[in-house]
């Protein structure tokens, strides 16, 4: 069992920090109960019996509030302080960034009283059970008390953390899930990407070129749209030792614990293609969490991702960067043939590529292209800062919504199922976090330039199905470093340039110009 | 949430008793976070991967020395004092059997301490691994060591319990199997049964007339096979909505928590009524669960199962009296042509029945027949005693067995993979639960003889596929009470008598004279 040993090897100067190899103990045996958490949330989203939900919160709450309790523990800060004066560590480059981390989360988790985090716990299952009820039955209204409770939750946690200097409370939230960004800094670069958008969605709509979208007909039986996922999601890098690809109507990734790494995608009759999408985006979240050094550092940031912009960059890259692409469609257009019996031959990767491409608003987020979806997360961005500031009330919502999507998208919504009701995010008690979907797409893009002169001969390596220079890019720069960097701080490192919406519009600018001649 | 209001609820004088009151939320709590660690280990044998097995075990055994910490709280046992010396509760029948197995639970749980429960925990997960790899193998060798572990760390639980006057050893530890059960008392069972078996397994052996096996040829694919076991399970009244039936190598029932009662089963493409025995089997044990009275009283002895041995006899009872009798193949036949159209229709109830009751010495214990299956578990029963008392080591299991299974058996077992190593139990720690076995079966048949009594159509109603009267009289005889009578208790009080061989011989002899023509 590599507990305390293997944490005092990974301690520099460990004979002296003995605080150091007694803290890095008591995180792993915190995130240990953590992962117990996990495993509970993965079957409760997989396989869990309906009558099993309301002990299922309960259970959850439990764990919650024992490793709350443990990560709040009085002893923990003492030993913090010890480590925080032993210059053997704070002259260490390394370990000095973990212990900044710990420091963080630990005076983070104190802000918090344990009664708050176990009533959100159990609130999240709860309000996940209701909220599925009620969009099953398209019905807003068996869903609003729920909403409400998340946004009084989510406001006494926000007053318990507390604005940063300038900011506002919506920030605090932001905190939890993309560290150091502000709605400020967010506003930055979100509205110069909405005014190079929206010009380039409208000239897409009066292009007379369109991509054909016969390739999303093609028929396929499930067991072997199930293999042809597996090999690609293998192909990518992905240890099926460690994990699994499981199948679920909302495609998630989950990081339990050591060597346990899950994933799930959806597969429909025909849209073989999107599929493959939904396998490269949860693969691209599981590659970073198979990447983080979790066997020597579990439990420490150093073993833990940077924030969820980055994280979604990951996704974004292996479905977007690559998956989208006549390249990768190059090396698994034949491989297709093979497992659907030819169902692919009168298409070229760039018909598959093209089709994939093609930017057409729609009223659900997830099943968006990559342009018009950061609309989409503009909306919910706009919308949840509102519910925290007190602008808006929750059941305004669905008004809201219908009105914002007319304005921005052109659609009509049809329900509120299709609408406002289509996220799990908020019942999950995750308000803040919608805004580090649209970040990823943008840090994707710009690591995506970089890794192309990184990696002069990408494009024919992928033609081959060879990703491992890619992954092995990846791994190095991003997946090694947990938390040694934040994430502004590792795309100034990565890229030489703060965040910027430029990439991402030159990226799609550049591939979207021959789809639709424009 | 049901909990300390329920738990008031269901005390009765709740108004004097708060102790009482605090002492069941106690209970309540501890048997959520054992909950948990029923789904991780449920995880563990349906889905983990490989590479999280090490890191598992690190959480469950985080979670049992939790739970363990928790029940063995002193101040639970302050509580436990106080209700003792409330008139209220001592004076009612109900409650006082509850606090009476509270106390017993208590006392158990004081004498082991938390590092050895811990240990316990860590090495089951790790053992089970190291068995299933030398298992495949059919290496002894590579279990050895964990054997050798598992026995000293139950002789060092049995210590800690200590021997009961004029006991052994290994009696303490089958107290946490078959509580009261001392291994002289399952002797003075086993030896009549053992006589009076020998001589009906030769009678058999010799018999010119022999069961056709040709239904079990008959094959079919398996998502047809799942259709017709879900059936089967849905109509004997496991409740879906609260459980599932999945896939496993080694069937098993998994009671996880309140709402959440999980079992499995194995296909092959033919054997197809072995199949439906072993949904049966496993069925038999989820109604029990199903049909303690958790809601109300959820980590109270009263809503747990008196013994593995009466818990034996709920799925010995549906697997075999229910399961291989023509009276049910006359309601499942006619389902089984409709859903493998057809494939059935050349035989009779009395053809399915027959030839699901050969009785065919066989190497391996669950494929076993219900006659020869017993001597399987006198085999271990005598092994695992010996091993307790240092009669018998370790490495000598594999020559003993074979030995063993030639002078009973008359079989010459192959390899250990058929011989020792079949069995899960001792990997996961478990001495003293394989007599439980045949003590259910004899359980099972000595009820079946009452409920035949209780209920004078009983043929007929499963001839129609009705199992409710069946159901109905399990759920109020046995299912409801939960702990509150031992298992000797409840065997006088349903059958006027105690556990006896006699009813399983007659049951069987009656059944195989004319499939043998005896």
């Amino acid at each position: 069992m590599p507990t305390t040993a293997t944490a005092a090897k990974n301690a520099k100067g460990a004979g002296k920090a003995a605080a150091y190899t007694e803290l890095l103990a008591r995180l792993r045996a915190g995130a240990t109960l953590g992962a117990a958490g996990s495993v509970l949330s993965w079957d409760q989203e997989t396989r869990m019996p309906p009558k099993a939900a309301e002990h299922r919160a309960e259970q959850l709450s439990m764990i919650a509030r024992l490793v709350h309790e443990r990560m709040t523990d009085p002893a923990l800060g003492e030993l913090i302080e010890k480590c925080e004066a032993d210059a053997s560590l704070t002259g260490d480059p390394v370990e000095s960034a973990n212990l900044r981390e710990i420091r963080r989360d630990y005076d983070r988790a104190r802000k918090l009283p344990t009664e708050l985090v176990s009533e959100m716990s159990e609130t999240n299952s709860r309000a996940m059970e209701a909220w599925k009820a009620a969009r099953k039955k398209s019905d807003f209204s068996m869903f609003l008390p729920w909403l409400e409770k998340q946004v009084a939750l989510n406001l006494r946690k926000a007053e318990c953390y507390g604005a940063p200097a300038g900011g506002e409370l919506y920030d605090a939230l932001m905190e939890d899930y993309e560290p150091g960004m502000t709605a400020k800094q967010v506003d930055a670069v979100f509205t110069p990407l909405r005014a190079a958008l929206a010009p380039m969605i409208e000239q897409v709509a009066g292009a007379r070129k369109k991509p054909d979208n016969a390739v999303n007909t093609v028929k396929a039986p499930l067991d072997r749209q199930i293999e042809f996922n597996k090999l690609i999601a293998a192909r990518v890098g992905y240890d099926f030792d460690a994990g699994e690809l499981a199948v679920s109507t909302h495609p998630f990734s989950s990081s339990i614990g050591i060597g346990d790494v899950r994933m799930t995608t959806r597969y429909a009759e025909d849209h073989i293609p999107e599929a493959v999408s939904t396998t490269l985006h949860e693969s691209g979240h599981s590659l970073y969490e198979q990447g983080l050094p979790r066997e020597e550092r579990f439990g420490q940031p150093l073993a833990e991702a940077v924030s969820l912009g980055i994280h979604e960059s990951q996704s974004r890259l292996w479905e977007n960067q690559v998956g989208r692409s006549p390249e990768f469609w190059t090396w698994a257009l034949p491989e297709a043939n093979r497992i659907f019996d030819g169902a692919f031959k009168k298409f070229t990767p760039d018909d598959v590529s093209a089709a994939m491409n093609a930017v057409k608003p729609w009223f659900i987020r997830v099943e968006s292209d990559e342009a018009t979806y950061n609309l989409h997360i503009m909306l919910r961005f706009d919308f949840e800062r509102a519910l925290i500031r007190g602008d808006m009330k929750p059941k305004d919502l669905p008004g809201a919504w219908n009105e914002r999507m007319k304005k921005d998208l052109g659609l009509d919504v049809p329900d509120d199922a299709r609408g406002c009701l289509q996220d799990v995010h908020w019942s999950m008690g995750s308000i803040g976090y919608f805004p580090t979907y649209t970040l990823g797409t943008l840090y994707a893009a710009q690591m995506w330039e970089t890794i192309r002169k990184a990696i002069p001969d990408l494009d024919q390596r992928q033609a081959k199905g060879d990703f491992a220079p890619l992954l092995a890019w990846l791994r190095e720069n991003v997946h090694a470093h947990g938390r040694r960097f934040t994430a502004p701080e590792l795309c100034e490192r990565l890229t030489g340039n703060p965040l910027s919406h430029k990439p991402f519009m030159s990226y799609m600018e550049a591939k979207l110009a021959p789809i639709y001649g424009l």
